[in-house]
């Protein structure tokens, strides 16, 4: 089970500067409240970049507080031309020394190969959203097999299961059979469990391989689940459900 | 005329400071050198996020000492779900000021829409790159029409030619006589003159319309045309001889 640190300023408990010092501090608080549920976290990078360079220090602070037993991903979604790519990789895997960052595919092979480039990391490549938008291109009809399936196909040939990861969202757990075909050894990090209204153990049941091979990420339904002065206890019960829910099936990362 | 400014710490001329100063200081000399020429710049968020918060203080006072007269570009490529796209709409309109910034199409509708609904700024989303990646999913022979054809179709129904712009990189000249049968009327931001390749006179004549309707970006090959003392100097040669040869048709921004 994976927390997604998606701190939002408007939405700190009283109590927490409303600033990027409030942000630190209210992640310490669900990080230590997570830590025994969590196999990983994930920071959403736009959630710190409307901070500008103030949520910036809050990414490398939050960063920095992660415990070191488990997988840190950065949910970036970036993609460049080749050089610039690397540059993105150097920031996410050096600068900020995260294990894991997200990648969108578009621009294809020299966009993603910079990031695979990178010792014991994870690239995580967009596969098929969890977002309506993701009707858009990635199932469009026009197309057959889907651009998203093209996607999968097409990207495993760059890496190997051992720094290669996809995303899929959770709110499209009836094609999860279908990926498997596809993608049958990744691991699948799965948005959208919770406040998008994915469904974690139909996620688990079509999406599990024979390791697990799935990360379930839940972020405003962990972090957001109270707002209240007991918002680390609501925190640590809600990932605890998550994880007894998904664990069976989520193991060997 | 677009100059980028994708300033690498590792290029920097003698004398400049090795770390997020030396950027801004550089950037600084660069502006001033080229802005009799440029109605543009663009800044690559990557080359600033590789220093980590120091780089995006670098993004940030850049920014701020771009002239008022200009188009102020982040090249960010993001791209999300929708209220974390408004995340990123904020960061780069809102907190970072800038008046465009581009965006990946992948995800869909709800990725791009929460940036078309500022006022008085230009989303401008990838078309079709000028990178060799551009072929796996972009021209994929396996896809009729091309899913950049598709993109272009679908995305310029959510804006209008106000708050709207494509990449089409300098690479695809030939392509750009299609691109202009689908989007007749947009702007389009024309990467990859110079160091990638592509041909600045071919690219006008093939992808003008009758206002112009193009930014041609040049990067490396303006603000690293000399690493010399006289840096700035060949950067405002290089940009003069870029605008002369590329105004006639990209007039009325």
């Amino acid at each position: 089970m994976c927390v997604g640190l998606d701190t939002d300023i408007a939405r700190l408990p009283d109590g927490f500067s409303k600033d990027y010092r409030g942000i630190i501090d209210f992640n310490r608080e669900i990080v230590n409240a997570t830590k025994d549920y969590a196999v990983a976290y994930k920071l959403n990078t736009a959630f710190y970049e409307q901070l500008g360079k103030d949520g910036w220090k809050a990414l490398e602070k939050t960063r920095d507080l992660l415990p070191s037993d488990v997988l840190s991903i950065a949910d970036a979604k970036r993609g460049d031309i080749g050089n610039t790519s690397k540059m993105y990789a150097k920031a996410f895997f050096e600068t900020l020394n995260f294990d894991a960052v997200t990648v969108a595919p578009y621009m294809g092979i020299d966009s993603v190969e910079p990031f695979l480039e990178f010792n014991n990391k994870y690239t995580i490549v967009l596969g098929l959203t969890s977002n309506k938008g993701s009707q858009n291109f990635q199932t469009n009809p026009l197309y057959k097999p889907s651009l998203y399936k093209t996607v999968l196909h097409t990207v495993k040939g760059w890496g190997s299961i051992d720094n290669l990861m996809f995303v899929v969202g959770a709110t499209k757990a009836d094609s999860l059979k279908e990926i498997r075909e596809i993608i049958p050894d990744h691991f699948l990090l799965i948005p959208g469990v919770g406040a998008q209204g994915g469904n974690a153990t139909e996620v688990c049941e079509n999406g599990k391989n024979s390791n697990g091979g799935l990360l379930i990420n839940s972020s405003r339904g962990i972090i957001y689940a109270s707002s209240e002065k007991n918002f680390a206890d609501v925190a640590r019960q809600k990932a605890k459900e998550i994880a007894l829910e998904t664990k069976p099936h989520t193991q060997h990362l």
